[in-house]
């Protein structure tokens, strides 16, 4: 659909390309204590060892899924009517909230009513939004220190195991070389974790007991029941999130639900709109009701529209109706910017770029033209009182965050990360979820400086930033530019990844920024759950080497990131389903390849008696033998 | 050109692409104490700040410049006839060669005297071969150790310095704010070099001290005189290299000379021509005649087709006479991987991936059917007698790096390191300048032990490490992969990194995956340069944000590593030539910009008396009065 074309809401449709199954992979529910907590997976299935390498069965890969139940060939998916909402038993049987006989917020009430809109609103709501209960706390902080742990807990804990003790059952089932196949695959190198606490099993209560100190969050709107549980903290797995959103400038409805089933698709742990086009309200009702992850937003970005782009004419009141209209919605995160103070402003006017946060330029704007605090800021536990009613976390945003390496850990920059953490203080005391955003632009030598201070100010409340990026001379690829650093800072401790697409800087990204910003992000995540020595991260990686190893092209491609585009590589020199088996590859062709070697190198290894060399003793008398057939020639034909 | 077609000798031609001026760019030369040092750099010439902003001149940017005379609009290209032996001259001067009557390799002389060949054979090489007279050492190391600076060292201190104090100078003189230009255009961060010892400014002497120590060296054959003389240490910017080359199954003569014109177009500083296939000599030929940056091989791969792929086969005299046969061509550095023992090779049996290394199978291979140390090894002082000769560099190649995560610093690698160590004395002891080639697969907590251990080793003789790779599982995108990695091995101090195309693991890449592997890492090695602190390293990254700052697109795009590409994806979105002097872009729309916003930040710090807002008074005044005169709106139209 082209952003021209009119968007009708009757005709909207499914993205196909989102609904396609990945290769040789599987829907699989994990379930818990309870039939409804049912943990989607994704397990990828692989071929049989050749007998040359040893012939060996291979278990199938358990990898983490965000796509939701586009990829379960059982769902029904018509986006008019959106995902069910399996969450809805878990928050009516806590009974502390209420179903509420209409929209509180003013604004919501009024796109409602407006048949104008009938065309392209969302036609398949049909339950009305909820609330806590008077002086009840809806959040999942609120519960975990109550020492209640919730489905949605059990759930995240399941979900970040990645069913990990099946695989290396399966592995030790393969057959007489099981145990030394675990050993194999499932070695890990220790990490270094800057103290991080990671324990080898994800536990229920280990779960409660993070969200209960603060230190990870469950973000999950009571009103965004469609969503799949997942946490964010430095003891979990890395996250990332996509921003998708139109502008005045472009983009509709439909391609904005097609970036977050796409986002989704390829890994995407929560999505933020960032909408700041026409029709926000809309826009964001489709993306939730059929968004099977967090949503987040910025909310002064719609107060914006709300008072034609006149950041001076903000006031506390459309801000707080437009809170209750997204929390009614179902926004399971909302950044702002209440650490924007004036006296951190007029630190930011000897910048290389001033203030590049959308939301901190517009509060900074605010606060100069009223010449005193925001309304962030004097009205924060009013918000947290908003949020506690519907679950929704804070992400406390980096408005003063720098946006060129010049600025960069800047007195701005610092001060407002103090502010936030202060800010971190008044939302526990609350029971409210929190993290915290962060940079922006930092040459990787100053990275580590801005988790240390985050830790400190923050006290371990989760860090979510934005790359950062590492160089300003990139303009193209800064998703790379900022994926070295985020890498680099989700390794020290952070523990979401806003990604940055390629066209940061230069226009709205499109689809295939989207997924190239995903895979970049999903890459940079994994790169850092390896060096924090996470449990099990290295799995993967294992496969995938072994499979490189024992040319099982398929196996290759199938467990990586993108499966589609390392096929479609490989296939631009090697087109020929026959040279999927071939035992080489383009970069050396058929007369020499250096993987083969290795087998003489075992043996030779076993013949001067190497003990470890035993552990693939199968797989080298077998070679052995062949070896002697083949006249010691490197390559055997296929 | 289609691989398929025929190569003619007589038709060949330079690819257009490759001669294309760059945007506002143009090429300069600096001279040198004496009239034939004509140091080239890429000017970049700016636009005005516009008048909202402060008015003031944007002097021009240098920046490094790999091209050679393709970009020169004043040179003559035909690659029939090869670039200019511009260093002709100064190795004729030092009286220390003789030309010899023939080649001296019997290859050589073969393939110089088969009809066949006439066809594809270059046909523009008019010299004869060059040699060090009887007893004579050509190294720069050697040359340095005499105390002698010769001009190339000059050369590369002229161009490590990028014309920053013309630049500066120019600041100075842009008028009454000249010196807070400076101030603020030439400010950088102080950096964490983990020990280097990088100078403010770079000078002759300085070069020739490295050299001399080892810690740098200077690769250029005295039969490649049409190099332009660059340098490799960790004292000086960080370097990339660019592989090419064909292997049997596919690419021709003109696909890997237009690759090279495209590696350094784009900023590839050395080019390794790995070439399995057919035709190795004569495309070696080809590229050297008209490469202007040093080509590095790997003897070995050639040495292997003469044997027909069987490493048992080879013989220190066939290598010999191909090191011969290469040195005569003008390659400038030898990967030689003479570190791979008999000891260390069952140390491999246990391994995930065993040896992935090509040059480290064969040798590996070769090992095993005699059973005794490689040739490499055992005659390592007779191949220091070659390499002086000529003036090659040793590239000790690490033929058992670690191909998957698994097996990263694992003691065969690591053995093999020390053995570097030890060949590296023996090859200072002939005054023969070596660098050392590292990882490979690296998860990010285990690079530094990599760069800790090459330094102590190998005593800081400069490092050139592949990527590494910090995960497995992103085949497609291991340029990113390994981006990573090699930012962050480049800030701990290697000196030169090898990139990774997009095609890793997956075929052979062409001209766009050269390009995407180069500017990906370009970026990782400024990114190193910014972290380290290298001096001056900032200054593009202040000029570039700058111009993004005040909405100069084009200036935005030029001063990048790639401006077509960040022009075409802002183009994608607004297209019009006006957009590019607009005072918005497609990410906010032209409704509100928080860039814009800055401006009155800087209003409210002055009105508050803030000191170092003073710096931008002239700027800030004419904003104040803008301002009131549009009537505090956020946006002003075009």
């Amino acid at each position: 659909m082209n952003a021209n074309d009119k968007f009708i809401a009757t005709a909207a449709q499914v993205d196909e390309a989102a609904v396609q199954p990945l290769p040789n992979s599987r829907k699989i529910y994990v379930e818990g204590s309870r039939p409804d907590i049912r943990v989607p997976m994704r397990e990828i299935s692989q071929a049989d060892t050749p007998t040359g390498f040893g012939g060996e069965k291979n278990p199938p890969i358990y990898v983490y899924d965000c796509s939701g139940p586009y990829t379960d060939p059982n769902a029904k998916i018509d986006i008019r009517s959106g995902l069910p909402a399996l969450r809805q038993q878990w928050i009516e049987e806590r009974g502390d909230t209420e179903v509420l006989p209409d929209l509180t917020s003013e604004y919501g009430r009024q796109r409602a009513a407006d048949p104008a809109l009938d065309e392209l609103r969302f036609p398949g709501l049909h339950r009305k939004p909820r609330r806590a209960k008077a002086g009840a706390n809806v959040s999942q902080m609120h519960y975990a220190r109550k020492g209640i742990i919730t489905p949605e807990m059990e759930y995240v804990a399941i979900r970040e195991n990645l069913n990990r003790q099946q695989y290396l059952e399966n592995l030790r089932n393969t057959g007489p070389m099981g145990e030394k196949m675990v050993k194999l695959l499932g070695r890990q190198h220790k990490g270094q974790d800057f103290g991080a606490a990671i324990p080898q099993e994800i536990t229920p209560e280990f779960v409660r007991s993070e969200v209960a100190r603060g230190r990870a969050i469950i973000p999950n709107n009571i009103n965004h029941p469609e969503s799949e549980p997942m946490i964010i903290g430095r003891n979990f797995l890395v996250k990332i999130n996509a921003n998708i959103g139109n502008s005045a400038l472009g983009s509709s409805i439909s391609e904005e639900v097609d970036k977050m089933t796409w986002s989704t698709r390829w890994g995407g742990d929560t999505v933020m709109d960032l909408s700041t086009g026409k029709n926000i309200h809309e826009t964001r009702e489709w993306i939730i009701r059929n968004s099977p992850v967090p949503i987040g937003t910025v909310p002064i970005y719609q107060a914006l529209e709300k008072v034609n782009g006149k950041a001076e004419e903000l006031t506390w009141e459309i801000f707080r109706d437009t809170l209750i209209e997204q929390a009614e919605q179902g926004v399971d995160y909302f950044t702002i910017h209440a650490g924007v103070l004036l006296r951190y402003i007029p630190m930011t006017a000897n910048r290389m770029t001033g203030i590049v946060s959308r939301g901190g330029s517009i509060m900074a704007k605010w606060c100069l033209a009223h010449h005193k605090e925001s309304f962030l800021y004097t009205h924060f536990e009013d918000i947290c009182e908003i949020m506690k009613a519907y679950d929704v976390a804070f992400s406390l945003g980096d408005g003063l965050r720098p946006g060129s390496i010049y600025d960069a850990n800047d007195e701005a920059q610092l001060g407002e990360l103090e502010t936030l953490g202060e800010l971190t203080d008044i939302a526990w005391k609350h029971d409210v979820q929190t993290i915290i955003e962060g940079p922006g632009h930092v040459p990787m030598h100053m990275i580590k400086e801005n988790m240390d201070l985050q830790l400190k100010h923050c006290k371990e409340a989760p860090f979510y930033t934005l790359g950062p990026l590492t160089t300003d001379i990139a303009p193209g690829y800064d998703h790379i530019t900022s994926g070295i650093g985020a890498a680099m800072i989700g390794w020290y401790g952070t523990a979401m990844l806003c990604y940055v697409t390629p066209k940061e800087h230069l226009g709205l990204p499109d689809k295939n920024d989207v997924k190239e910003g995903i895979i970049t992000y999903k890459l940079a995540a994994h790169a850092a759950d390896l060096a924090k020595g996470h449990p099990g991260a290295q799995i993967r990686d294992n496969a995938l080497s072994k499979a490189r190893y024992e040319f099982r092209w398929d196996d290759q491609f199938n467990l990586g990131l993108d499966p589609d585009k390392a096929k479609s590589f490989h296939d631009e020199t090697l087109p020929k389903e026959s040279a999927k088996v071939a035992h080489f590859c383009s970069m050396c062709g058929p007369h020499f390849c250096s993987m083969k070697i290795t087998q003489d190198v075992r043996d030779f290894a076993a013949q001067q008696g190497i003990g470890e060399a035993e552990a693939l003793e199968k797989g080298m008398e077998t070679k052995a033998v062949e070896f002697v057939k083949s006249g010691a020639e490197l390559y055997r034909k296929v």
